[in-house]
């Protein structure tokens, strides 16, 4: 009977994914809009409004721990691709005063954003128990994340990958990246420790161990074991184990740590050798099994935390207000640390739109927030419509800016360089 | 917490697996005998005598749905693949008739053996409600099942794999593979359709239908897409997606039909169009994750399906009845069909040692008959020692009847060679 009903849930989560994500690719939008949007209909907003019995039985309470546990095992390892993915190329060293200026401004206006709009969230939506400081600053966080894969698929989709404008975003988004998530650590630390700065101070202390761990025991002994098993880059079954079992193990200790388990496996993953036949390898066994299967169904679970009071009329007004001031924190601040460092007034404003996508790791950093209680089912939901709405909007603002047509990469558009200061 | 325990359960099962599969690879046997190990060691009879509130605590009940949605996933990938695998080479044609004998014969006599024993294991063994015969075709279908992907791996690791002796027992399999699943397939029917020769029936028009449906339908349509989309056999997400669709609707409509969601997931594999690209990329993306990650986690809740009363003195004369007839029906049975096909005796009783490991096929079955509440937890615990001992003495055998060097492949090996009546 439970195979049966997993069978059936894992069906339709899928189908629906799919389906999204097809329609959506069909207007332009990358396929995780898609799945997004998908997440998004399998809950109570959508098909549990339209077939409330058949939603009831489908996504029964008892039911959703299987699916639950295949989509942290799905979470757990894209963020170890998304760590292993993270590298900085030359074009992005070398741009890394101009990286540093967009990611600084496009992580500072949002975050200031946030808190400004705090105190006007913060009665009505904040759940019992938790402190002004600990809401604003996850608000902070989650209006100031952006998501790297899918910028970085936005701009391969249209051929920009290697223009200027491409890895001066490419290389702003990974200093997003640590700020927003050590903020979000912190704040998560702040909050799960429990105990106050004691509590806050063991976390500290404790991932203080666990990086030393990782950069001065993990990292050698992996590139120790790849460099002897997989010289060629091809894991084999005891060396894929080994990573696995390292990769769940750093998920654990950062979970234990009060933190959350997708911090181990980012960590993991970036800790590993920077080696592209490696990454290739890793990327193909383990992608098709957790973007295509697994993946949409954290999307779904998502969906299905999401409460359709949040589309009420007093809380229509949060919402809009929580959409208008992440886009215009985000673009607003790429776009002026773009002409700081010299980008045209086009290139900036494209290179806002970019920063503005949040795609799915906006969903991570919710589920982290719920799993921490920080925020309510109301206000997950109104994030995950400013993350659907974020990155949605990213591609028709690109056109709008730069126009459709992809420039020619490396074909030398020189007036799209910035003029060094 | 619910991902702590997760992530801790999969890090105690994987890590045993990997041990244990690693200690007996260097005592010569295959990782499987290992994991299969590693299961009943994590589960009542070892690890839970050894430290029972630890024991309790890590694999608690409510914990358990989570560890066995991911293990119905890995087994659904796993008998995919094996489906997939599933071909006739040109020598396994030519060698037709001999494995027709062998195949025959191999199934034939354990499964009469299987019947013979079972109204002394009916009385005690057989859970209430479950008629004679029903019970002792399953315990025929259960002694009669062979490994097909173990066989091919010590085969393998030997470098026998294009012997003719290698060749023979594989084709033997294939045969036997055929009889013993459509005989489990029958008993599963007939018991899961509860209402008696009209469920039987209804499972029998459904599954014709469902086969001519995948032969006639799914069958050219996968073929079309994959020739369309994949012409490198490099299937793309969405091609993966749909397989992966594909796969578990037919999972699932054999769930329905009362039987198991292995059956349909087999027979999706076995229906998509023999490439050795496509085996090979789609192979290269879904065992990684199932094979080192799930499917552990399949041995282990096999593992903690068990009980120590089958360990106790009563039952381990039926225990020891089990294995014994097991072994003996499987060897002579392939044995004589061997000789019958002209192989000498030497050849013949290492083929029928070949046909007498059962590997995690025997532990599929099993879960079917638990899961059809055909067997009870002691006679799921003594075929799992069974086919733990019957796999584990196949490698002794081989070396004890071909000696322990593997032979040159393709290297005319002419004494080896039948005289082919």
């Amino acid at each position: 009977m439970s195979a049966t009903s997993l069978l059936l849930q894992l069906i339709v989560i899928l189908t629906t994914a799919r389906v999204c994500g097809w329609v959506l690719r069909h207007v332009g939008q990358p396929s995780v809009v898609g799945e997004m949007a998908a997440g998004l209909m399998l809950g109570p907003v959508v098909m549990g409004a339209l077939f409330p019995s058949l939603h009831a039985q489908l996504f029964s309470k008892e039911s959703l721990q299987g699916l639950s546990s295949l989509s942290t095992l799905g979470l757990v390892l894209f963020m170890f691709v998304v760590g292993l993915e993270l590298r900085s190329t030359k074009t992005m060293r070398e741009q890394l005063r101009s990286a540093g200026y967009v990611g600084v401004l496009s992580v500072v206006v949002p975050l200031a954003l946030g808190i400004a709009i705090s105190p006007a969230l913060y009665p009505a939506l904040a759940p019992k128990g938790v402190g002004f400081w600990p809401f604003a600053l996850f608000m902070a966080a989650a209006l100031s994340i952006t998501a790297f894969p899918v910028m970085a698929r936005i701009l391969k989709d249209r051929g920009m990958t290697r223009t200027p404008f491409g890895q001066l975003s490419l290389g702003a988004a990974a200093v997003v990246d640590v700020f927003a998530w050590i903020l979000l650590a912190f704040v998560v630390a702040l909050v799960g420790a429990g105990e106050g700065y004691a509590g806050l101070l063991k976390t500290t202390v404790g991932m203080a161990v666990v990086l030393c761990a990782l950069f001065f025991g993990l990292k050698p002994a992996f590139a120790w074991l790849l460099r002897v098993k997989a010289p060629d880059g091809e894991p084999s079954t005891t060396v894929m184990a080994s990573l696995m079992i390292g990769l769940l193990l750093c998920a654990l200790v950062t979970e234990w740590l009060h933190l959350h388990a997708v911090f181990g496996a980012f960590l993991f993953g970036a800790c590993l050798p920077r080696d592209d036949r490696l990454l290739k390898s890793l990327t193909e066994r383990i992608e098709p099994i957790s973007i295509v299967v697994l993946m949409p169904l954290f999307f779904a679970l998502a969906g299905l935390g999401t409460t359709s009071n949040a589309f009420s009329g007093a809380s229509m007004g949060a919402m809009l207000l929580i959409v208008g001031v992440a886009t215009v924190g985000k673009i607003a601040g790429g776009a002026v640390g773009a002409r700081m460092a010299g980008y045209g007034w086009r290139d900036s404003l494209a290179t806002g739109s970019l920063m503005n996508a949040r795609g799915l790791m906006e969903l991570i950093v919710m589920k982290i927030g719920l799993d921490a209680g920080l925020i309510g089912p109301e206000l997950f939901t109104m994030l995950l419509v400013m993350a659907l709405v974020t990155t949605a909007m990213t591609g028709p603002l690109i056109n709008l800016f730069i126009g459709r047509k992809a420039p020619m990469a490396d074909a030398g558009d020189a007036h799209r360089t910035p003029a060094k200061p």
